[in-house]
């Protein structure tokens, strides 16, 4: 690792960008308070979070990404609490994100981690840390990724990253992992089921988390009916995104069939078996070369979610407030369409470039 | 109305362009075929489109939009269906717009939609259309206010906008409503539970739906003790989004106090009940002065909506093609933070504007 470009200069008078190295090297040395530091740094988003970000990614890239999805209810949180736990008993070091894009005030995402503080705290291989948006979803996407990265570098093996909820953010975020387990639980009734049909193209895994309620066997069954037509659900949406990015080739099937794992996540049981179909899927990532291409795939969502921001703060910059507070009244007004407003506005903002 | 300016010109030699004028006076005229059409363009996000809203913006304004949201398995749909059928009892003609961002396969809306279409199919005065995203959240909430506007053009009085999930992108689609109703169900859980704490930020009428279910009445409390929070929580998001927009005022209390109804959607129970708490409310917004506020939310939200397409598309027109593929490749190789790596592609981004 070459750390040279990272001594602080004469000219930086700030204290913080002369203690950036230091924070990043402590970090890279397995300091959890330095860890906890860079997160905040990544939260608060700013040009030192990109500093500390550009100074510790070559050190990234051997974490496995584990993304923990499905309808609230689940039991999402002792799922992920248990998987922990089993992957502590094998000797691996985990990290736990929970991300709640719901609410800002964190109502969700605080809930689970008393659970997990219960059985967690106290041990050095595991590090939490819960996420709520502040505004933007594209920013809260950008940002666990980025905190993905730190506990990444910071030397956990396995990263855990909880999202509640089943919109298409937890699609998003769910697509920064290398392994996307869907949470379905028996008697959710028939709109989960076609909620299913959405979240089940992003699946890697299937876990039916408590199992031993009625209706597991159906719920299983369910499973893999709707499975039937998931490859081609996921082929048609990677095909999508390989367009979007002007990339050329279709992908090939990758060759892998998500498995259905029956659990009961309070007692312990099939977790294990879920923990082997998680490495079963990494060794399938490395040997098909999937892995790289979903490396790239990931390369190529974080280079647009960052593009996209960097424009988008420039359009709030550039536009001129007074001329916007017009224009509102007069949309509300019902005397000019929003799409004539904003072509009143566009001039102002395209020249301010 | 003044509809001069939309007299086809000589210089238009599109077929469409021309036809254009005729459309938006059909759909005006209560032509249903042409309002099919419209939403079509609205779907198709072209610059038909943008001339037919122009066209229709003035005939708006007067429907009530009512946005139905909460957790899934909740019953929304058949809610939803319930209302319109008791707004038709009581002679007002009913939109339904039925959003599922979870999906570009739309699952839930067409599940939605089968139990609808056996109860208000033939009724000339019910127009139901589902939408599914087609790639951007953003995008979906941009065509879900636009065909609102065709609806409300159209004539339907009550407009109801059912979204499946409980993300982000519900709370962005809810906040085009007047009056915003959040469906639970008893026996969800804690999970659900605290996700409710986010999700009643956005709550003008809770509805207790599945009332006849063990548990309702604990449901009801609970709502009861998060609401007792809930109206600080609606300020601090109102105050957040005046200072976004640059405007000055915070606003003040708009003195309404959510009420929780207990319905049972599928023996019409508690529908009355809740069909007269959403007049309650839209008459309490007309008197206290805040439908005009809501009116410049919504005006607000769109513009800038429109604005960050339009800078988003710019964005993707000039983003250089090659160049990209191989920042991707190196990110992805882990030779360059994908900071570093927007920051090589942004000049040529901004120079191309």
């Amino acid at each position: 690792m070459n750390h040279s470009d990272l001594t602080p200069t004469l000219a930086s008078t700030s204290e913080h960008l002369s203690a950036a190295p230091t924070l990043v090297d402590k970090l890279l040395a397995g300091n959890r308070r330095a860890l906890a530091r860079v997160i905040t740094l990544i939260e608060n988003q700013g040009a030192e979070a990109h500093d500390a970000l550009a100074a510790l990614y070559h050190s990234t890239g051997r974490a496995h990404i584990i993304g923990v999805t499905g309808s609230p209810g689940a039991g999402k949180s002792t799922l992920v609490n248990a998987l922990a736990k089993a992957y502590r008993q094998r000797g691996y070091t985990v990290g736990i994100i929970a991300v709640d894009p719901t609410s800002p005030f964190t109502g969700g995402a605080l809930l689970g981690d008393r659970v997990r503080m219960r059985d967690l705290s106290g041990d050095p291989g595991v590090f939490i840390r819960s996420m709520a948006t502040r505004g933007s979803l594209g920013g809260l996407a950008q940002a666990t990724a980025d905190v993905i990265l730190a506990l990444d570098a910071a030397g956990f093996q396995r990263v855990l990253v909880e999202t509640v909820g089943v919109g298409q953010a937890e699609v998003d975020i769910a697509s920064t992992a290398h392994s996307t387990i869907v949470v379905e639980a028996p008697g959710m009734g028939d709109e989960v089921q076609a909620i299913k049909a959405g979240i089940l193209e992003i699946a890697d895994i299937l876990a039916v988390n408590k199992a031993d309620r009625e209706g597991a066997d159906r719920t299983v069954t369910a499973l893999h009916m709707v499975l039937g037509s998931g490859a081609t659900m996921r082929q048609v949406q990677h095909h999508g995104r390989l367009l979007d990015a002007g990339l050329p080739a279709p992908a090939p099937d990758d060759g892998w069939t998500p498995p259905i794992i029956k659990t009961v996540a309070l007692r312990d049981q099939g977790v294990g078996e879920l923990l082997e179909a998680i490495e079963q899927h990494r060794s399938h990532l490395q040997v098909s070369g999937e892995l790289q291409r979903r490396e790239e795939d990931r390369a190529h969502a974080a280079l647009i979610r960052i593009l996209q921001a960097a424009v988008l703060q420039r359009l709030h910059a550039a536009v001129p407030a007074r001329q916007l507070h017009q224009l509102v009244a007069d949309v509300a007004g019902r005397e000019i369409d929003p799409y004539g407003a904003a072509d009143r506005l566009l001039p102002a903002i395209l020249s301010a470039e």
